[in-house]
């Protein structure tokens, strides 16, 4: 049997990490993987040389993953589609801005691509946290939705409580991948192949310190991953004002009803509350961004500048831009995409949590406000 | 309409906390509650001084509460009987070990304290953490129902991420009350009376820096406020390894579900899931237990001596010996008890987690197989 190849699209920290496990699992497994993993690498100059040609000689992605040996079986390639073409699985994991002009680059091959990965039909998995929010359609999606609709191929889900520096020294996490290929859950033959390609994607990425567990629901897997951003801006609001432990429990645990709620008031059907209650990409991933990660470092940063040592003309945006190199903490951006979703459908009044994360950001509303916001809302919204 | 009166049973750390937000809240709400809220004392000498008469002069709980001043309508009485005579409200808040004595001496007036709480029927809360745990018998029993049982009365549980400390100086928190006297869920005039009995409690305990939300599961609250200890016994190993945020959210993770799925075996059809998935009580007291707390401490020193500085001779008994002065980690206890009757009931391959926390404890199991039990676990055990 013809094994299977990999591409990793994307060699940030998270995406070599990703790319780094393909890798060991490749040799691991010969019968199933082809021996050689692609990374297509952005290419960019460090120190005068290439970073292609740095991971391929010195195995070490010098920029976004430094001082992590990365397996010899794993080839940087400049070319998105010479990077793509041959593999039937993809693993997006670029930031989430990139994506839909990556995916139209790729699209305009896509039959190709298809063709190069016979007799495997071609099939991907999305790293990438983030939602795609339109609040004047009223509209969500999600990444791996995007892939899905730009190259009409399969796309599943890999997200979970994966701090990626944690990952590459392989210190032990769990991390989940969600994954439905099925028009019809009912029909057996469909599930049967489904099945199929979820214990390949297990096998690509379970690892003695990663361990991968399975479900179908990529909708709630996607919307965790997004959302959990929100509610770790506002644990770090908690930590900058001292408030302690419980006050942060609170926080988290609201948090995490409000996303149960988001997901089925735009997702009817779709997504179950089990996802973000059992496993590592709901409550796991939550406790893990809210104990530290960059958008609690900026909820943190922003409410000790503008409220203990009272600087009212400070934006979060200035301490995005302080503290995380020009970089986005992908949590302000969706705590402002959600608020508007929200305001949009009249339904301010279920969220208070995310409404009062933003309002506290970026409407100069006051952070002690926060705990009677939460005691006003209502409970029988669940 | 007469007023309630209320009185608290014990008076230490956290003892003195619930009396201080009852005796707040009697004087808030004059047209429910008697003005003075008495605090039973187990009398001990403090500088010379009886502690009973310093609360009621000093209005501070020198020995247990330091540096926090009590309302002055909070009054000590040192005799158990006189304390909780003409109560109508009894909070229980002492230590595990003591509650079935103390019952059993009110016990001996209980015809006399019913008859004082008139026109009011006697009811009970419980305060306390803790399980009783028969494994000779296979049977488990939690503190609200040894209150019933001895004093015939009703008899809740308040119970939530409520780290002592944080709330005696009025930090924001949130609580869970949980009660339920009905004997028929389906009895319109009983659940009508219970919900008052609950608005009642809510009454007592609500706070602006203390919300209470109120559930029926009193199963559920008192065993979550339980079994988290043995689950923050586990998360102080990862953290005594230094594994690092995406390691213990999977071990919180593991433990939750491990929690859900005691109740299910121990407690068919007496609890729901969502007690431990939603409310404060459930998944907010175990993100609060296993960020900090004794529970926590004592796992993570005892991982320290043994497998980092290499002592094998350390016993975890010692550790929390000489971390708790003498008093013990709850968790360590339960993880025992827990362990024996999973094993007698030859279901320890429902519970790795909680397993392997008492192997690790008490049978030199290597701290390092932890992460492969989880994975071998059954998951569809839930």
């Amino acid at each position: 049997m013809s094994t299977h190849k990999v591409s990793v699209i994307g060699s940030g920290n998270w995406g070599s990490v990703t790319a780094k496990i393909a890798a060991q699992n490749a040799i691991e497994h010969p019968d199933l993987f082809d021996q050689h993993v692609r990374m297509w690498v952005h290419e960019e100059q460090v120190n005068g040389k290439n970073l292609s040609e740095i991971i391929n000689t010195e195995h070490e992605n010098v920029k976004y993953l430094p001082g992590i040996k990365l397996p010899e079986n794993l080839v940087a390639v400049t070319d998105i589609v010479e990077a793509a073409k041959g593999s039937d699985l993809l693993v997006f994991n670029v930031p989430h801005q990139f994506l839909v002009r990556l995916c139209k680059q790729l699209a305009e091959h896509i039959d190709e691509l298809k063709k190069a990965a016979a007799p495997h039909p071609l099939r991907a998995i999305s790293c990438i946290k983030g939602l795609d929010i339109k609040p004047e359609d009223r509209q969500v999606d999600i990444p791996c939705r995007l892939v899905c609709q730009h190259l009409s191929i399969p796309c599943g889900v890999l997200s979970g409580a994966n701090l990626a520096p944690e990952i590459a020294n392989e210190k032990f996490s769990e991390t989940t991948i969600a994954y439905d290929e099925m028009d019809d859950k009912f029909n057996v033959e469909e599930k049967i192949q489904n099945d199929v390609a979820l214990r390949l994607w297990k096998k690509l990425f379970h690892r003695p310190y990663f361990h991968v567990q399975t479900i179908y629901d990529t909708v709630g897997a996607s919307l965790a991953g997004a959302l959990k951003n929100v509610v770790a801006l506002a644990s770090g609001y908690v930590d900058g004002m001292n408030w302690g432990d419980n006050a942060k429990a609170a926080i988290m645990r609201r948090g995490l009803l409000e996303m149960v709620h988001f997901a089925n008031v735009y997702f009817p059907d779709e997504t179950s509350p089990e996802t973000f209650m059992k496993e590592s990409c709901g409550v796991a991933d939550l406790i893990t961004s809210c104990a530290g990660g960059r958008n609690h470092r900026v909820g943190k940063e922003f409410i000790i500048r503008k409220f203990i040592n009272n600087d009212p003309s400070v934006t979060i945006e200035q301490v995005e831009a302080d503290l995380l190199n020009g970089q986005s903490a992908q949590g302000v951006l969706t705590a402002r995409e959600v608020y508007e979703l929200v305001a949009l459908g009249k339904r301010l009044s279920n969220f208070p949590l995310f409404v009062a994360t933003y309002e506290i950001a970026f409407s100069n509303r006051d952070v002690k406000t926060l705990p009677l916001l939460l005691d006003s809302s209502p409970r029988g919204s669940l």
